[in-house]
């Protein structure tokens, strides 16, 4: 939706990368983390803990999303949200943002706008005190947005995938298939001739809006990463590429086996399994502690010959790539 | 230059994101600086300052690059060294990159290889103790390089372009105008029917060679910007779209007009002034200081009707947009 008529959305392709990127800067406050913002060569960010979380993640059209379905809003959203989640997998707190666009000449202002207040209200939402402190404006035919995140870990150790201990307790927070089963929705149902077209509410089932949204504006629990690094996870990771891949890759790093309840993953645990692009965390956490807002999904056991079980039994579901995924579906 | 035959030589579209992106890694080692590196949702990064430089510059094929023209290693060394030369105009030892790839399917897996040499080598070169700690890898029909560089102030105050005081000396370190003048020789001299053809060196003069290297791997004095800033420059900025337009900005930044000595500006002072994607690093020092590396090209006065001169007339000489210009000049 443009925020003014057409006749007065100039394209990117007649403005000066200054102005586009005052125009985006000008909707996206600094942090109180923000030491040099925007305007020079480099930004300072505070880092308290004498350290700093950094993760970098893209979108590109086509591979990753499609214009007929995302808005500008929806794409700084996301493109927000995926790093944030990576930051507070580590257990961090999200300080900054910079944001890499490379643009379409024909993009509208108003798009880039929208896309700034996706980032914005991402941040707002999701994780309240961090903010986009720099980017980077260039042109190509492929709209693509990267995205870097910092985070501080306020002093803490960082929580990674590879200590997860025998006899603890694998528990998740976030939701497990609801942004598969959307990208499902909008593959299955809004495409025409196999070009995605808009997405019809009217054609929406009871929980279907919810799916798409968590394809489209997946909401990850960042504040609950260092809520479970205060608590005292063992080990965490964001599960981007679907609960049956990135337990392994978690069960891998820490020589263990993850053994899942399979009770436990929901109505449709194989759509839990196998899902990707929840960004949910997965932790492990020591037998009697469990921070808030997670929920046992499992147990880590002794390495054994599967790294990863369902009931005892090899999990055969397989795992998510977006690399390949997400662009062989085609359309 | 493969690194092995074509027959082994996959193409990415072939592997999964995971392979390629331990073949990136396997050939950028880490430094001290990093805490927690690859494979895991973000990397950790020393910090001792307890802030964080930082900055990020993308590079796309067609508006900043022609593969016929930059081959991987360039293409790596380039996008290194550009974003490095960010973290130095603040005064600050860059520590860690951290690179998003998007990758045409058909791109070797050897291209890749050699991009991360690239990496690696311009660290080594211009940076030393900084590595890539992190990277993300999406398909895309435009081969686009995302880098995002981290650095440490070394408890100094960050060195920003808004610092300029009347009195101080304007001195420069690195070239000016090189860069230019090489993407000036691929332009007129490397295409057939406008399409760009490999550099053939015996098609170059004496010099030449020179111009062509600095726009194809810049070696900025990464190293003279921590040694400016303790030398106590009071602003420093990196000249990368061109010293009348960027000396333009610090004296805006500062409030001061900046009056350059048309005569210190070598033996082309226009191509000196216009000439963009040199990041030559722009400094200004209190009287009688002058950090080693650098030169003195001008003087600080009080803001008058211009903000830049040249043996005190204004310059006429425009800038450098390269969000504009690389492109418009087709090809």
């Amino acid at each position: 939706m443009p925020s003014r008529p057409d006749d007065l959305d100039p394209r990117l392709g007649d403005l000066a990368e200054g102005d586009v990127l005052r125009a985006i800067l000008s909707r996206t406050p600094p942090s109180s983390s923000t030491l040099v913002g925007p305007g020079d060569d480099a930004a300072v960010i505070a880092a308290p803990s004498g350290s700093v979380v950094a993760t970098t993640d893209t979108l590109v059209h086509g591979p990753d999303f499609r214009l007929a379905w995302t808005s500008g809003y929806d794409l700084g959203w996301k493109s927000a949200a995926v790093n944030l989640a990576d930051v507070a997998a580590m257990g961090a707190r999200p300080t900054a943002l910079l944001v890499a666009l490379a643009v379409p000449r024909d993009l509208t202002l108003s798009f880039v706008e929208r896309l700034a207040d996706g980032f914005r209200e991402a941040c707002a939402a999701l994780a309240p005190g961090c903010a986009v402190v720099g980017g980077d404006l260039t042109v190509s035919e492929t709209l693509t947005v990267a995205v870097t995140a910092l985070g501080d870990l306020d002093g803490r150790a960082p929580v990674t995938r590879g200590g997860a201990r025998v006899g603890d307790v694998v528990a998740v927070a976030g939701e497990l298939g609801l942004a598969a089963r959307g990208l499902g929705l909008l593959f299955g149902r809004f495409r025409v001739d196999g070009a995605p077209v808009p997405v019809d509410p009217s054609r929406l089932g009871p929980g279907e809006s919810a799916m798409i949204a968590a394809q489209l504006r997946p909401a990850p629990p960042i504040g609950l990463g260092p809520v479970a690094a205060v608590a005292g996870a063992t080990a965490m990771m964001d599960v981007s590429d679907g609960l049956a891949l990135d337990a392994r890759r978690m069960a891998d790093a820490s020589g263990v086996t993850i053994a899942l309840d399979r009770g436990a993953l929901g109505s449709d645990p194989d759509a839990a399994l196998a899902g990707g692009e929840d960004h949910a965390l997965l932790a492990t956490f020591p037998e009697g502690l469990l921070a808030p807002g997670f929920r046992v999904i499992g147990r880590v056991t002794e390495r054994g010959s599967d790294a990863l079980t369902s009931d005892g039994a090899p999990v055969e579901v397989g795992g998510w790539d977006p690399y390949r995924d997400w662009d062989a579906v085609g359309g």
